[in-house]
């Protein structure tokens, strides 16, 4: 299987976190391997390494990782969510499937360069919202609806429910 | 058409006002037709009517929105998005499309009775992300795609490229 990576560019300590920590949260739900951080935060780190602990893995976090450093490393395809890219619709099709994926993911402002140095930018829509919804729906299509369906395998399980919250846990002692 | 409208509960100011603004321009750019939230707050009422304003709509905001009035005055569906809920998949075909939506999307915390009350619970995946990804997934695979590629006439208009950014203005005086 291709890796597949998040990499959360303009991250800054304490007014994105809770933004970095959705960006993560949802990388991970939706199928990607890993998600990777411009700016070192360790608290972010351990608040994703608590859910894996909690709710399953595996998922890796990076923070502190060079965006320049990365993007020229990668082997793979580069993609970056931008409002301002072609749509999604019709670049899907065009990104190779055999390939690791880098998906870049912005905040406000990211280096114009970005838009030279990645194969695709990708505008899940053309208009202003969310970097974490863009991400959801690029996974989610991409994915074709499996990286909702990937298993975890945590302390915690929640069961599916019409109705209420039921949670199950996993003691690792036996009785 | 049935009207489609997100009704985001739990919204605590200033701590909650970017992921909320975040939710409401999901919402817009998703497809749905207004937001309402639960406390009133007119920073975000502005913020939101600026993008309106800037990138087109129609698209409603009002916040200091009763959950409770609210949930007991609507004749349509209600569906409450909550990682605990019934898997997406298995329940969007049961949810009718010929009656207005009611799409509640809560915070860490809502209250137990809105499981009661919500017609459908649905887990956009049972695993903790963001309210943001669960709400936009949502939408995209309800509105079939469509969603996205909803028409917005506003004074800016972002046109797809495959490099950088290109946005055009209308002025709304003639030369």
């Amino acid at each position: 299987m291709p890796r597949l990576v998040v990499l959360r560019m303009g991250h800054r300590l304490v007014r994105d976190q809770r933004m970095t920590t959705h960006v993560a949260l949802t990388a991970r739900a939706f199928g990607a391997d890993e998600v990777w951080v411009d700016r070192e935060d360790h608290d972010l780190e351990a608040r994703v390494a608590d859910v894996v602990t909690r709710f399953g893995g595996p998922f890796g976090v990076r923070t502190g990782v060079s965006p320049k450093g990365s993007l020229r490393r990668w082997e793979g395809t580069v993609v970056h969510l931008t409002m301002y890219g072609e749509p999604l619709d019709e670049t899907l099709p065009r990104i190779p499937r055999d390939r690791d994926l880098l998906l870049v993911v912005g905040s406000e402002k990211v280096p114009g360069d970005l838009f030279e140095k990645a194969g695709f930018n990708v505008a899940v829509g053309n208009q202003p919202h969310s970097e974490v919804a863009a991400l959801a729906v690029f996974l989610d299509r991409w994915l074709q609806g499996d990286g909702l369906k990937k298993r975890f395998e945590g302390r915690l399980q929640v069961q599916p429910s019409a109705r209420g919250k039921v949670v199950t846990t996993q003691t690792s002692e036996d009785p």
